[in-house]
């Protein structure tokens, strides 16, 4: 218990006007610098030329490899993967979200390696090698600007799995709120999910870890829920996009985690959603989210909702556990779902329970997932039929 | 506003049985190591016999000074940065708490240069380059072995002063709780109160900054206002040690400070108290805190100690700014007077004022503080008498 490494050396420009820096960071690996980015939203908010002007007013010299999918396929990152190769490129620089990070991150190790990236997911190789990552990040939500993550999507098998490697996690993120100001209201609402999933994945657990971790954990879900509704109504609000970055940040890079052990639960059963269906991976979340809660709550787990409730919702600290964990968990359906308005079923989004039977099987990896309960494939279909 | 760089590269191994990595680690940066320590503390523990078991068997060379004083001299400093330049070293091992650690900081920079150490202390001359240090902690409270700082006396001259060196900060720190168990009671509670001041010290601020930084703040006073008083009087009480470890390293690591301006208040005063009477840090600390929380108190700042007293305290929400902070303020006393029993006067350790003038001119470097509020020296002075 309570053992752990924490080694995040991710040196993190946070704020405005910080781009000036990007050259320098840059430099510092290499000459030659792959950039890669998603669609066309870089260009619309004036970020691409002022990246691609940093870049070249620094001598560098620059390539490009745009198209990355929301919810990556590994198809780009063996397109990534062979151009790096070609042009023996020094230094990504991912533009974007999580999904151009995460994609970034499987590219930087499929460079240095001859076999194709995809077994990296499949779990038959480990990532031992890489080439260095700067970000520039353009939505608050996976934390893998500072993260050793990747999660990458194969349509062919509807797999989609995520991967790690020490040296995949960035050196430099720069972290600008204001480029986010153009994040939609759903995307922002799917954003805020996706970090609050984050943060309950490692919450709800029932070994006993430090509550020093517990009190940032219940903070960063406060300012999420504090700050979410108000970059939604207000999108240009600095300081509500300014704590959802950087909340988004912590939630997943490692600190809140301490010497946890125990596997995660709502994320492998998202990931089949988003696999088959390939949905937004924050709404599979917000959905699966208050189902899960609510399938996990007994009178051995109660307990564990209570911070929860009392530090994030202000709820009445003589309620009962159970009461507290019921309260709680409406009070987390009403945040998603009214506030947030993300839509709140399966149905709604046009999906049924045609593939419930072998997604349940793959989210338990065939055998079952150790996380806040055990869930074996038969719990996780029970839940994906809650959700309907 | 909110423009900060995060960059805190120190690789931590928390938890019991993390010594076995103490040689892989210390290799890393050579073979002749210089351990550092203070009086026979650790090995009256078992830690010096563990420690030197470990270097040896790992065909390290190793050097030793010990003796380094709590309140370190510049003596000590002076003498380690000799020995490293005889000797040749290549890593330093500081096996202590927050004075040990920093004198060691002092050492590595003063290694590689020509000049009196000292010199960094006065502001005329920067720290550009050190020795790596590799920590082990023995004591919660400074949060040295996660950042740049080195605090050094020099009793010649009455002067207590601090310097910063971005390559001071240790590459790997190992925070061992159960190292905790010997501290005793009063080291402990000032140790504690240590902790508290750093996060006031960011937290009493006007400047608007994240308030998910605030949030986590809170998150650790709550955790040393509920976990000190375990450790007193439980002192081998794991998870209270490791909780008051894990949140002295966060409140002085460069994290709650995000974009915040402003300079510190207490730790300016307080240094003037230990330079001059010698005392423990964290005592002065305690001794001064309520009264600089009142004195800064007027209708402009009232608002700011709402979360304290709010989220740590569990004060009721309804009270008007001026009776939360009034209320707040004497939480606090009574934490640190009563519940942690430290000296609430300057009389009872037997300090009187026949230096406030010129301790209070020397805290505003003989101009002004400019912290939570303006503190000129007349300022100082009279928060010095209420002290009495």
């Amino acid at each position: 218990m309570n053992e752990f490494i924490y080694d995040v050396p991710v040196k993190v420009y946070f704020g405005e006007n910080q781009l000036k820096h990007l050259g320098e960071e840059l430099k510092k690996f290499g000459t030659r610098v792959l950039m890669t980015y998603g669609g066309g939203s870089i260009k619309k908010i004036g970020l691409y030329d002022k990246v691609v002007s940093e870049i070249k007013n620094s001598g560098l010299e620059l390539y490009e490899l745009s198209g990355i999918e929301p919810n990556p396929k590994i198809s780009s990152v063996r397109e990534g993967a062979k151009i790096c190769k070609e042009k023996n490129i020094d230094v990504l620089l991912a533009v974007g979200g999580g999904s151009t990070i995460d994609a970034t991150k499987g590219i930087g190790a499929g460079a240095k390696v001859d076999f194709d990236p995809w077994l990296f997911y499949t779990g038959e190789e480990k990532i031992e090698d890489g080439l260095p990552i700067v970000c520039i990040l353009t939505n608050s939500a996976t934390g893998s600007e500072m993260n050793v993550n990747s999660v990458v999507s194969n349509p062919e098998t509807n797999d989609k799995f995520g991967t790690k490697g020490l040296v995949s996690r960035p050196k430099v993120s720069f972290l600008d709120p204001t480029v986010t100001y153009s994040v939609n209201a759903y995307h922002t609402a799917c954003g805020a999910a996706d970090i609050i999933s984050h943060i309950f994945e490692v919450y709800f657990n029932l070994n006993p870890d430090l509550y020093m971790l517990d009190t940032v954990m219940e903070g960063l879900i406060k300012t999420v829920v504090k700050f979410a509704p108000i970059a939604i109504k207000d999108p240009t609000n600095y300081e509500a996009r300014a704590n959802l970055m950087w909340a988004s940040t912590w939630a997943l890079n490692g600190f809140i985690r301490g010497g946890k052990q125990g596997g995660w639960s709502c994320h492998p059963i998202e990931h089949e959603l988003s696999a088959f269906y390939d949905i937004t991976h924050g709404l599979g979340l917000a959905i699966v989210t208050p189902r899960w809660m609510k399938y996990c709550l007994s009178e051995k787990t109660a307990w564990r909702y209570r911070g929860i409730g009392e530090n994030v919702f202000g709820l009445d600290k003589n309620l009962s556990d159970m009461e507290m964990a019921e309260k709680t968990i409406s009070k987390m359906e009403e945040f998603l779902f009214k506030t947030l308005n993300l839509q709140s079923t399966l149905t709604e989004i046009g999906i049924d329970e045609t593939h419930f039977e072998i997604m349940a099987k793959k989210a338990c990896n065939f055998k079952a997932i150790n996380g806040f309960i055990k869930l074996e494939p038969s719990d996780v279909e029970k839940i994906l039929k809650d959700c309907l």
